[in-house]
């Protein structure tokens, strides 16, 4: 693996799903990166990223440094050709290159602008990295995609499942604020990388981008779409068609303890950060169907994983 | 020690202040926590605490990871039942269990309200962030109590008295802006587990709560207090009766070069940051009585002592 | 080497700089400073530096701790004898001393008020934190000087330069804001230690203080200082004498493609961040003979010869 910026620098995904189980079991691997350093770069928050692939760096043996662009440096330039008299200070260009001089590896977040839908699904601020850093880079969550979540979620799906091709419902679920659409966007890309039976359920008008929905089943009727669902894999995000806009925020999208009741006794997943009583009622994330902190828990493994492939790959 | 929130997880105070005072001789114990993970979460800002604690993590060999949920991070919901629909993304609960998913021990530092006494006294988020944590929780001062400021205290008070049971004044002094009982709270709890004498003078309007006050003298007359003292030990607070407030910056309580000299040449002690010229004066603060600066260097050992025994004890 | 505050403090440049190209062949000396700690004190925000510096400890073993007292801290008081009754919470004595009880190095970085030239150009702030902080500082760019940066610069042009005695040009260059001397005043101080030809030019009214511009050769006519030029150094500061201020934005002293035809081929070399299109053209920075980042990535060795050489001869 030269990078990790999406689902298609996973040459073989069972295989890596594979190295991040057994690295789960002994994740004590000091002598691999002992001469290496891992920067991560954060232009937005990040809890679980954040902790996660700092601990699988350490897990490594790596020096991680990590960065916050917004508080302990300044916002990036990433028009080309501009003449920089404003308010940014540096450009991509030099940032992305320079910190690819301290780092054999770096991590960047860098969210949507939810304004400019061309810019975001061209992954403009995420190419413009990767271009210049000249080392390899992970995609901490980019414009369109969250590849190290979505890799998290398949081990976690593997853990789980219970019968060889197991029902996986992705539902939208109702937020008070513009999301963006990568978490769904890259989980559905790579549940169909998978044979999973795949179900998308949303209102109309929150249909995810052609190249991400893909071949999967849409089913507006989100009663219909539980039916018979081993996991329930819940996310908000806002219109990529009425690009970056909260269409509505309908609460009887949320996931209940009721709606639950039609599945084959699902396990409840979701990224987090979660809103209680808006994305899911208190009584199915409290329950022992839910598996978001499990699911949290594996971040650092799919994490590790991927900077081990890069490791043996490439340094 | 599974856990250390207050004096009460502290099962033999001179054994830990040995502990501490046998680590400031030989603090490095790489061995012992190098395969750990300890997480410092501060929901407000910290010099001391962050330096020191985040030192003793590395002096036991640990992999040290520090997050500002401010900045870095977002605000927490903390009530239950509620529609998440506002300015908090994430519950307690969610956060507090995925933290403890990426780590053997949690240092966490979240100051009272000062507007909600009872949920301050009933240390409400400590309390949820332990329940949901599931792994040792530090705290690096709570609403109510700092106990690894006070267990540095009397490492320092052992290292400096001059006899067995020295007089120990615990001094309120004026500060412009509403600050936490916790300092003095937490003082007056650990100093009263010796056999000190101990004395609080504040002026009326002042008086901790009962459970943390206990059975100690109070002298309303700062002079009196002041006779024969071996340390004074000087704190702002705001008023616990009229919860929260500033009643009087009355510079007469001040501690100054002259109420000094009714003292048994006390050192003076003082957690930090403190304001000059307000709550002591230059004069005291600069002169070789002024033990301030040992005090928080010891801050490193009383916390390297608690994360020693919590790793002795339950990993 | 005791501390590293400017130029005054590398008794050897020359023997700086190979120590710092030979530690550039073998940059891991993880024993040297396995039993020390660094601390990063950042006032304002910072890229290289944070991570080159970081960068230079963790090579040589160091536990590294970086702290932004913006943030994560709070304002520190400088002034001595005032009643501390606003908005500044801690005396820079108290926590400059604190910080030396946690760490067996120091960096900090406090930049120029740009408002008080006497007391920037005391180095007042840097000065104080020194003679409390009890353990040798870095710095890492104060009010006037940037060394790390400049010793930086040396090791570039001695890696790059093609004859003995290049000739190095120091060029003012237009900035939408105030910006202080730091960068320029320690380039010509470090590079008047070197037998370089070296000349400053620059419009009228940005002359450098006469202790750092020292002996070297005054060009108004930037056409003429570019004659010949092996090197071309860029930047912009404020003016010193009406201290503080832009007095203009002339883009026609913009470093161009155009211009540098003048030179001998000249490499280009600025401390970044720049302003693309401001400071210099896109045709010069994306040119082969930008040396920019390779200039940055030097700052590791710059730094990690310092740290190096202070705990050689001092720990």
């Amino acid at each position: 693996m030269q990078s990790f910026l999406s689902v298609n620098d996973a040459d073989n995904i069972p295989q890596l799903i594979d190295l991040a189980r057994s690295i789960k079991k002994n994740p004590l691997q000091k002598n691999l990166g002992g001469h290496l350093t891992l920067g991560l770069i954060f232009m937005n928050p990040s809890l679980r990223t954040r902790l996660s692939t700092q601990k699988a760096g350490h897990n490594l043996g790596m020096n991680v440094m990590v960065m916050n662009f917004s508080g302990e440096g300044w916002a990036l330039e990433t028009e080309d050709g501009v003449v920089m008299n404003g308010d940014k200070p540096e450009h991509i260009k030099e940032a992305a290159a320079v910190i690819g001089q301290y780092c054999d590896i770096i991590g960047i977040r860098s969210f949507a602008t939810l304004s400019d839908r061309q810019k975001d699904y061209d992954e403009f601020v995420l190419k413009k990295f990767v271009q210049y850093a000249g080392v390899p880079v992970i995609n901490m969550e980019s414009a369109t995609v969250h590849p190290l979540q979505s890799l998290t979620d398949l081990i976690t799906i593997e853990e789980y499942k219970t019968r060889p091709r197991p029902k996986v419902v992705l539902t939208w679920a109702p937020h008070p604020k513009a999301l963006p659409q990568a978490v769904a966007n890259s989980f559905a890309q790579w549940v169909q990388k998978t044979d999973y039976e795949f179900v998308i359920t949303h209102p109309k008008g929150y249909e995810l981008a052609p190249e991400f929905a893909g071949k999967a089943t849409i089913e507006y009727d989100q009663a219909a779409a539980f039916e018979g669902a081993d996991f329930i894999y819940a996310k908000n995000w806002s219109s990529y068609t009425d690009y970056g806009k909260v269409l509505h925020q309908d609460l009887n999208w949320m996931v209940t303890e009721e709606k639950m009741k039609r599945t084959r006794n699902a396990f409840f997943m979701h990224c987090l950060p979660v809103r209680r009583n808006m994305i899911v009622d208190d009584a199915v994330l409290d329950s022992d169907r839910s598996i978001v902190i499990q699911e949290a828990g594996n971040r650092v493994y799919a994490a590790q994983a991927v900077l081990h492939s890069i490791i043996q790959s490439t340094l």
